[in-house]
């Protein structure tokens, strides 16, 4: 008999495209559990599109009840406008999972990248084709790049596996 | 008789003092009902800092019913790391009226500025001093600043009651 399993869920915060993955973690052990991107409608109400994130990821949460949470820290250029834009949407994806009681940890992008493909500059393809290798069971992004903001939430997930273990145990 | 009160939430967004305030607006009567600042604590794990703020604005607008609510457009200055965390705090703002199912407008710090003072470019204080003049009941900020944060957002509600009356018609 195994390690009980920890399930944790990777979030990649975005007001547009809000990737989410959700894997199961027993001992060195990833399986794939269930991933997707919540988007909102950019001709929408500000509040309307953050009321969607918030009700679509705490359905995620209900529906497949993660016991940890991963954000990746969001990368912050050079822009005030969008890095507005995007905390908003940030804010909503750390205070779901706190108002559902679940710790909440969180990755620098290049932590993420590094963990999964072994380097910290990865494109966003290179951690797509890893994602895909260490979870089989993901259909990884379509040729148009769609799932692209899911396979980075898993990557988050992963990293998280690896990076958090103490956690994982002493919640087990 | 007069014509039926709505009552207007004013917030100003910040993550460590977000200022809420209500006011009761009949034709042109203002009315003070209540105001205060949520604080969240500087030490404290981001996710419980947004927690907080959502669990508090949340019990705010459960204990005085608002039916319309005011958030100010956030001031975005030169530094992007300080967008992203005024961004996640006022992401809190916005999604728990929208949560309540309630309509959000949002004003212009300047316009806010002008409506009250008269200039867009009043300073706090000299806000404070003239939501105090227009809403007697309220005990305005003390000596050491306090309160401040909650004028402000006085002075929101106050600006959506002089700037958004259809609305306000149109749910009476």
């Amino acid at each position: 008999m195994g390690a009980p399993a920890i399930r944790i869920l990777g979030i990649d915060p975005g007001l547009r495209n809000m990737g989410w993955g959700i894997i199961d973690v027993a001992g060195s052990r990833l399986t794939y559990v269930a991933s997707g991107t919540i988007h909102s409608i950019a001709s929408d109400d500000l509040c309307d599109r953050l009321r969607r994130l918030h009700e679509e990821l705490a359905r995620v949460i209900d529906t497949h009840a993660p016991h940890e949470v991963a954000v990746e820290e969001t990368f912050v250029n050079r822009d005030p406008q969008s890095a507005l834009k995007l905390g908003q949407a940030r804010g909503i994806a750390l205070v779901v999972p706190a108002l559902a009681g679940l710790p909440v940890a969180e990755y620098a992008a290049n932590l993420v990248k590094k963990t999964v493909t072994g380097t910290g500059h990865a494109e966003k393809a290179q951690i797509a084709l890893m994602v895909k290798m260490l979870l089989p069971k993901f259909a990884g992004p379509g040729v148009r790049g769609l799932g692209a903001d899911a396979a980075d939430a898993l990557a988050i997930a992963i990293t998280h596996a690896h990076h958090y273990k103490p956690l994982a145990v002493r919640r087990a």
